[in-house]
């Protein structure tokens, strides 16, 4: 199989009450395809300026992700500067620059155009619907979105649900987007549009995952020291997307081990600032972590 | 094995955004006894004026409930009024009248007196303190509290955390209690002063049990309708205390299906208003609902 992922690659300014880190490279790219690396190779699409690092572009090369479609634009990168308090399911955005992410018009290389996975992580949804135009018959298409987007651009929201298999939001924003206070009731407005799977995240308690009569449901990991939050529902997709990249299937069963090895990568992604924790992560640790979920809830 | 129940029985006038209802019974005592009695027959301690429904106290005995340590007084009973808004979590206490809970001080029957387990709901924590010293040798003690008594009797509050086996909180009580802010923190400042477990009750959110060296996290059943989340939280104390009743056992595996049938009274309580919903409630119905919270969690 294959996995394509399209978002942002970021410098990130972050405060949260574990320290201050000045633009240390993020972005739901970032996070989403190297959590997603721990399974398969997906291949990223992007933009970032001159100032971009090369040293990550060649550590993403080296946990196999592809980056023919990340482009290197004259110019700077995205940055965006955020800070976090004691809770961490709070943000508050200080600044955002948009820099070379302002012009983002994504052209997909020939050998993405076949992907059987896709993920359009958080972007303007016409541009969301403008790449998945150019993917010819993808088994599966995942979306996800912000705050921002549900106020400002809902129709165009409303109709890239519609062409999704996959629809990643958190609480808030799956409530603000229908308009409804209850989760279920979020959700289901969600599913009667066109998406077969909603997935909410909600932080620091966990996910649920809704489908036409079926729902599944986790905890996070009990976590004393969230150091930096930010990218925890990106990982979370990656992992998600990665594992089912990885086994090729659908079944309910894959698709409640997809969701755990998402909470999984999430929860080890928040345990460092930036994408700090997963230079050195191992498929063991993520085997371990996997098992101490499963002991966490058994009963 | 027998389980002693100290709480409150009352008259709670309550506005959801289903309805309203006007001075039907509540009380923690009231939620706690009859989730406890689908497992054991639970023996209550609490006081109501002349006005209490005698119909009522008749179900109680008609559900096995031992009525012996309720004192009838002249005057009004207990009066609370509260109304939630589409976040069954928040509350807004518009009224407490005392009348006669003002000048509780129960005496606890002989036939009480060698409980076993001993279950002090949210009353004044010197009271739960007094009332604990006249059960010779219980087994296992639980408390509960609310956010007044950690505002206005913290040392006592303290004091009585240390002669108690199982302390239970939702998230709020626990955070402001230990001044943490975050849950396991808080948790273990709470372990570490005397309980052996530590249940935290997230509402919608599910609920977390921490020991020394164990943790269990369960979700709550995602209910599209929460008609009245009124004593949710005792209606979980009363499964999770009348399950260890019923086995008597305190094994991790027993603590672990206390919890999920702690879950699984609480998730019927709030299908109705006051405890109109464990009128009609079967062993079987909780049965299959303790079924399918391990599917809604299994992978």
């Amino acid at each position: 199989m294959s996995l394509v992922i399209v978002g942002s690659l970021a410098f990130d300014t972050i405060q949260t009450p574990w320290g201050r880190r000045e633009k240390i490279v993020g972005g739901s790219c970032t996070y989403c395809s190297l959590a997603a690396s721990f399974f398969t190779a997906p291949k990223i699409v992007g933009v970032v300026g001159k100032d971009f690092p090369p040293d990550v572009i060649e550590f993403f090369q080296s946990k196999n992700i592809d980056t023919e479609g990340l482009e290197i634009k004259p110019g700077k990168t995205f940055h965006w500067e955020g800070h976090y308090g004691h809770d961490p399911n709070q943000r508050e955005t200080i600044k955002t620059e948009m820099n070379v992410f302002e012009n983002f018009r994504p052209e997909l290389p020939a050998s993405y155009r076949t992907a059987d996975i896709v993920f359009l992580a958080n972007i303007d949804p016409d541009l969301q619907e403008d790449i998945l135009s150019q993917v010819s018959h993808p088994a599966l298409v995942a979306m996800d979105t912000i705050n921002y987007w549900i106020a400002n651009k809902p129709d165009s929201l409303w109709r890239v649900l519609r062409k999704v298999n996959i629809f990643f939001a958190n609480e808030e924003e799956i409530k603000m987007l229908t308009q409804e206070a209850n989760l279920i009731k979020a959700g289901k407005r969600v599913l009667a549009s066109g998406p077969k799977l909603v997935v909410t995240k909600k932080g620091e308690h966990g996910a649920l995952v809704f489908g036409k009569n079926f729902v599944f449901g986790m905890l996070a990991l009990p976590c004393e020291d969230v150091v930096d939050p930010t990218g925890a529902g990106d990982s979370f997709a990656g992992g998600f997307l990665g594992y089912l990249d990885k086994v090729g299937s659908l079944s309910r069963k894959d698709i409640r081990k997809a969701a755990v090895y998402g909470s999984v990568l999430a929860s080890f992604a928040i345990e460092d600032f930036g994408f700090e924790r997963f230079k050195t992560l191992t498929n063991q640790e993520i085997g371990a972590r996997f098992r101490h979920f499963k002991k966490l809830v058994a009963f």
